[in-house]
């Protein structure tokens, strides 16, 4: 035996040592994002032949950018980064980020190039972003801490309703494998351009309820991120169509069943799959709703075109907006339908927006309905605008006052 | 309600139509990769300052390399894309390309860039490489098809022997949830570098058991994906550590507790956390376990270990090399160990390796170990070397062969 493990120490050596492939191609071993310990963040990328690196992301202020055909729009501040030694550029920040979970990327001479030294990225819609975290405050809600972690499952389901079978992610709290006890359950939905990655990816909705949970500030629960693309069986890549390039017009036009009653309608499908797959309390006490832009309009349109299926209800940033099939009766007599949702006593109605939102005046119209009939429902309103930052703050303030009756 | 939804006219159009980070930030409705029909591939970058723009990847042949302190490598061959109209540099393959799931990225003067045009990308170690599929033969097994689909789960599980809460990956086949039926159990292990994510990220596992289950080729069965690096929970960014810089060297010292044993002896605690948590048959007839490079060596190790655990055993470019603690009795008296696990018949001890790999020489030199003991082993030989694409390959041979006596 001994003869057969002398022969390969060359082997061992490459085996373990050396990533040629890294070797080659040129990651370096600069370390990027360099979170210093007061919180402020070098960025660094290796180009010793660029002329001019910058860096963008939602760390730097705002800034009003002119589209043509669009408007104003608050883009991402970007900086130049200064070239050191080795050609490798640098920025830091001049102060300390606040706690968040950011976003950013490099343009190198007008080249959009993502951060070499950092594997964490995540996609929104068609675009993949890198990604760091400042921990603090309610930021370590969002980190992975040592806590008991829930599990976090990928299935498919199937929806008589849509004529197909589709993609769902679940997340079922630390101990539901072995607990044998029921649990209630909170739907969560995403919004246009989105799918059923979005909240697990962009939300942290496993690291936030795995936090909320262990602190005792939310009850254990099943959250069901469903997709709500009706045309779609599955996120991009995880259906038959294969590795299509995601858009946000895959989801806006009628053929693609775009905000036109067929989402909402076969809810009940949904609901129905994991009632009979999980240990759930199966009544309208345990069961919530909530959503962003496109799938806070879902779930205003579902909550009360099934008015007996949940009494916990969450609008974020929600697209208060006209349907793209008026006749639908999902759509028709909002109003009857409202008096009816509402003359039932939800036991939470909430809703939520930033003070920047392009959506802001149509929540406050949507309110003045509400207050104007004497519906009950709770505000929560923070600065800036449609962006995932404000989507998390929501998940964070809506997940505790769940199930607590 | 007819006012509510007047006034924002221009917010909806905003909502739907444009993505003004895209517009701004450059990501041009570029096509890339661009799969033809007759399966040539047009690779696309937009770059108008560029001067010279190339692609690499494993669709190119490979060409030797001389890296310093390295030796000879198989490098990733290179070629140049042709600028053409609006910035826009092109290459076209001269030949169709064989089906197979290739990985691929840009060069641009001298700076690796991934593909702007393409969302699918997959992490190995420490690099994140986009990736495309050419569907047809073997390939098909790859891809999602429109079969019925498993579930895949991340959990945790706890592991006296290590003293820690451990992260898997679980595949449960199509119906699992529902048929009330108790499942053979599959143990599927990664190399170094590798974690939990690896087998099914960059081994297609599950298109693969979905496929080969769908077709009556594999019998439907659980499999469980661990995390073979003893000291670490969780696969970076999973874990307490936080967003870490993966790296090779991260498993490759003492401390890292790599190839000294704890990780086989703890096997035990995973066998017994799934058989608690899943419907199993829960005996060697329907226990099986195979892995890659390390992970192979894992399979070696454990499997005589623990003789009466596993039935089917499955050595995918093994790492047949010295254990970092020989004194540790996973590793004291191998032939022994082996003596008494051939003598209680195995019903399948499956060795797999190419014939350009570096661990090439020490499986030949293990087989003539088994040979001269006259123990019995099915042995499948591939071209090329230590590449996923074997890995691959190996598992769609052996998934079938599994849990059939």
């Amino acid at each position: 035996m001994k003869k057969l493990f002398t022969t390969i120490c060359l082997a061992a050596a490459a085996f373990a040592g050396v990533n040629a492939q890294q070797a080659l191609w040129g990651a370096a071993p600069v370390v990027s994002p360099d979170i210093h310990e007061d919180n402020t963040v070098t960025f660094r990328f290796k180009a010793p032949k660029a002329v001019r690196v910058q860096v963008t992301g939602d760390f730097l202020p705002t800034q009003k950018v002119e589209i043509p055909n669009f408007g104003t729009y608050d883009a991402p501040g970007v900086v130049d980064l200064v070239e050191g030694k080795d050609g490798v550029w640098e920025y830091t920040t001049p102060e300390p980020l606040k706690p968040e979970l950011y976003s950013y990327s490099f343009n190198v001479d007008g080249l959009r190039v993502m951060d070499p030294s950092n594997v964490y990225a995540i996609r929104d819609v068609a675009t993949v972003t890198n990604v760091f975290l400042i921990g603090g405050e309610r930021a370590d809600l969002y980190k992975v801490n040592d806590v008991p972690h829930g599990t976090v499952s990928r299935m498919w389901y199937d929806s008589p309703e849509l004529g197909m079978k589709r993609r769902l992610t679940v997340y079922t709290p630390a101990g539901y494998e072995t607990s044998g006890k029921k649990y209630p359950v909170f739907y969560l939905l995403h919004g246009a351009g989105g799918d059923e990655e979005a909240w697990i990816a962009l939300g942290r909705t496993a690291q936030i309820l795995d936090n909320l949970i262990a602190q005792g500030k939310a009850q254990p629960m099943i959250v069901v991120m469903t997709n709500g693309n009706a045309s779609q069986e599955a996120a991009p890549g995880e259906s038959k169509d294969g590795f299509v390039a995601p858009s946000m017009s895959m989801q806006n036009s009628k053929d693609n069943k775009f905000m036109e009653g067929s989402f909402e309608r076969s809810f009940k499908d949904v609901v129905k799959f994991v009632d009979k797959t999980f240990r759930t309390k199966a009544n309208k006490a345990n069961r919530a709703i909530a959503g962003l832009s496109m799938g806070g309009f879902h779930s205003m349109h579902i909550s009360k075109y099934y008015p007996d299926m949940f009494d916990y209800i969450g609008l974020f940033s929600a697209a208060i907006m006209p349907s793209n099939n008026t006749s639908c009766d999902v759509y028709t007599d909002i109003e009857g339908k409202l008096a009816i949702q509402f003359a039932k006593k939800p036991a939470l109605y909430y809703i939520a927006i930033g003070n920047t939102d392009f959506l802001y005046k149509a929540n406050v119209e949507y309110r003045q309905l509400l207050d104007s009939k004497g519906y009950k429902y709770e505000y929560y309103e923070t600065g800036e605008g449609h962006i995932w930052k404000n989507w998390r703050i929501y998940l964070t303030e809506f997940a505790p006052k769940l199930f607590k009756k």
